[in-house]
C-alpha cells in the first residue's frame, strides 16, 4: 500500500495542504489547471462582479465540461479499440487460414514432383528398351 | 453553425442560466454531476465547517481530479490505439505476402500437373511401340 503523502499548493492565491495518495507533482499541476481556469475568467469585468459562489460554480461548470469532453474521447476510443481488436482477430484468422493451405499446397506439390520424376524415368527406359527393340530387329 | 442555446440549470440549490452551444441534456448532466460531488462532501462535517471559499476549491481540485484521470485514459488509449493500428497494418502485410504465394505455388502446381499428363501420355505411347516392336520380333 502506498504511504499517504502531503502537499501544499497554492489555489487563486491561497495555500492549501492537500493529503492523499498522490505524489506531489500530480497535485501541483492539478492546482495549476484551476489556477489557470480562474485566470481565465478573471481577465472578464463580468466574473469579476459575480459573487464568490456564483464565480466559483462557473468555474466548477468549466472543470466539469473538460471532465466530460474527456469521459466522451474515452467512451469513443474504447469502442474505437473494440473494432480494431475485432479486425486483428478476423485478420489472424484469415492468416492461419492462408498457412494451412499453403502447407497442403506444398505437399500436393512435392508429390506431384515426385511423380513427375517418376515418370520421367520411367519413360527413358521405355525408350531405352524400344531402341533395343527396334536395333534388335534390324540386326535380324 | 449551431445557434447559442440557453438553459435553467440548479446547481447547489441555485438557479443558473447557462448559454452557450451546448445541449440541455448535456447542461443538466454536467450539473448533476456537479450537485453529486457537493452532496459526496456535505456529508461530511468537517466539509461543513469550511470557508466557502474552501468548501468549492475542494469540490474544484475534486472535479480536476476526475478530469485529469479521464485524460490520462485517453492518452493511454490513444497509445493503445498506435499499437493496434499498426499490428493491424503489419498483418495485412503478411496476409498479402500469403496471397501471393499461394498464388505461385497455385500456377507451379498446375504446370506440374500438364506436364505429369504429357509424361503418362508418351509413357503409354511408348509401351504400346515397345509391344508392337515385341511382337514384331515373335512374329519373325
Amino acid at each position: 500500500m502506498t504511504a499517504k503523502k502531503s502537499a501544499e499548493v497554492i489555489i487563486d492565491g491561497k495555500v492549501y495542504t492537500l493529503s492523499g495518495y498522490e505524489e506531489e507533482g500530480y497535485l501541483q499541476k492539478v492546482g495549476t489547471y484551476i489556477n489557470s481556469k480562474i485566470g481565465e475568467f478573471a481577465e472578464m469585468d463580468e466574473f469579476r462582479n459575480l459573487s464568490v459562489d456564483t464565480r466559483h460554480t462557473l468555474i466548477e461548470l468549466n472543470i466539469a465540461d473538460d471532465y466530460f469532453k474527456a469521459k466522451e474521447s474515452v467512451e469513443k476510443l474504447e469502442l474505437d479499440m473494440e473494432q480494431k481488436e475485432k479486425e486483428i482477430y478476423d485478420l489472424k484468422h484469415d492468416l492461419i487460414a492462408d498457412q494451412l493451405k499453403i502447407e497442403d499446397l506444398e505437399e500436393r506439390l512435392k508429390s506431384l514432383e515426385t511423380e513427375n520424376k517418376e515418370l520421367s524415368m520411367q519413360k527413358s527406359k521405355l525408350e531405352a528398351s524400344l531402341e533395343d527393340a527396334l536395333l534388335g530387329d534390324i540386326s535380324n
